[in-house]
């Protein structure tokens, strides 16, 4: 489970910055910068947390991942002015997080006993509810629900593991499957333009 | 209580559908139109089952709440080009939706021993805090917050139903004359356009 | 604890007129106010006990601040037309509610156990959750994420609180001490119109 920790970390640091970045384009002062860094990178497991009733919620049972969100969020704030040339490397380790998000959000809901939709709903939830958060702060639209293949890679992922955890695979190798999944998914949507068909 | 269960699930569709809805008419993609038939359709009761602590809460409990709501929603989605001729019928299935989640929330709240206060309130909650996720979501003030007789129907039918139960009404009785006046002035609300003062 | 008590009712009724003030000015109906005037007053409390697991909240177990909530966010919407005469003394209850709700906060988080990074982000959450959710209610960026020193303010008492707890003060002057830089933090912020560095 080592590395899924540190793939873990990783993608808190990169949603941190992904949301610290919003704060910093939205022309909020350094608290609203640190907040929507925070909420984006720990906002959605914390919810998956409180639903599945384990509390207190991950991010306050090990405060690695709140200081990492509030070191990403400063850094990114002190390097706002050149931030921009972040952008595209972020978007990899972003798909990166995205994948590990899925997966342990799960994994978990399973450990939980939830029935496989409900068990793909908190790995969905996992992976996106921290940018919907960001964006409702930011008083957008969630990002999420309007365009390119997002989400839609976290529903292959996390269908893709209760499947597997249906027909009893090893569970080391349905993560790295399901991650991998959503982290391929992700950046071919990314390069190739993906959507969804739209209203 | 086979009866009321029927009207949840009707509610639960009529909720989806208004919530998706919503999505389409704001042009959101397909994956944003099922998040919002569900958020609208099983949020309320989730904020009310977190808040008295039965968690996990009934929509993962009980997945058909969420089949329902996906079901729905997809509907929706493939008709979208001639849903609007559905918008009246289903202010109607809308109006018993609200009557049933609003009698259901308020007993909740009873049997886990909140205060009358806090009873009325856990029902008003359970019937609209799913819309005010929607337009959240879709940046919009919540219509909730602005129009007519809505909120009023289900103050008036919670409020019903904790007087009922202080003086120990069958709860079979005060159930459906609690859903009753809910659904009586939704539907005299909408025939006759009436409101509450505005500021 | 008789003072703490009373102090935390006078910043709430404070809370609340500012919640449902901001429901006049986005000229919301009755419920709208009455939503707003609640949601301000008891969110922030309300979301830490969700997040420490200490449920039901403290708003459903004491009615007391819902019917202050209710009663208050009444007034300010009967007294609409001249309540503008009654913002700056508002400004000076709402420094005392902020300074009280944070040392709750915080207090509450160190007594179940939370780390100091942890029981800080529950005090400023006590003390401004309640008016981003009254903002994201009407549709505003938060201003808590954008305008000058108030956020910093929960977090210079939150921090000393903490401190304090550590070099193992006596508990009722802490409180003091912590709620006492809150208060004088956002009055002077207030008077010389302070600001956090923005993006």
């Amino acid at each position: 489970m080592n590395i899924l920790y540190i793939l873990d970390l990783i993608g808190t640091a990169a949603f941190a910055a992904s949301g610290a970045w919003v704060g910093v384009r939205k022309q909020m002062d350094l608290f609203g910068v640190l907040v929507l860094g925070m909420v984006t990178a720990v906002g959605g497991g914390t919810l998956r947390d409180l639903l599945l009733g384990d509390i207190p919620p991950f991010s306050l049972k090990d405060e690695t991942y709140i200081w990492i969100a509030v070191g990403i969020s400063l850094f990114v704030f002190i390097n706002r002015t050149r931030f921009k040339a972040f952008e595209t490397p972020l978007l990899y380790f972003d798909a990166i997080g995205l994948g590990t998000f899925v997966v342990i959000g799960t994994t978990k809901a399973l450990d939980f006993q939830l029935g496989w939709l409900g068990a793909v709903l908190m790995g969905v939830m996992t992976g996106t509810a921290g940018g919907v958060f960001r964006d409702v702060l930011a008083n957008d639209v969630p990002l999420i629900l309007r365009r390119e293949i997002y989400a839609s890679a976290c529903v292959a992922g996390g269908g893709l593991l209760v499947l597997l955890e249906v027909v009893d695979t090893d569970r080391t190798l349905a993560a790295l499957l399901a991650a991998g999944t959503v982290i391929a998914i992700r950046l071919l949507a990314i390069h190739y333009d993906w959507a969804l068909p739209k209203s």
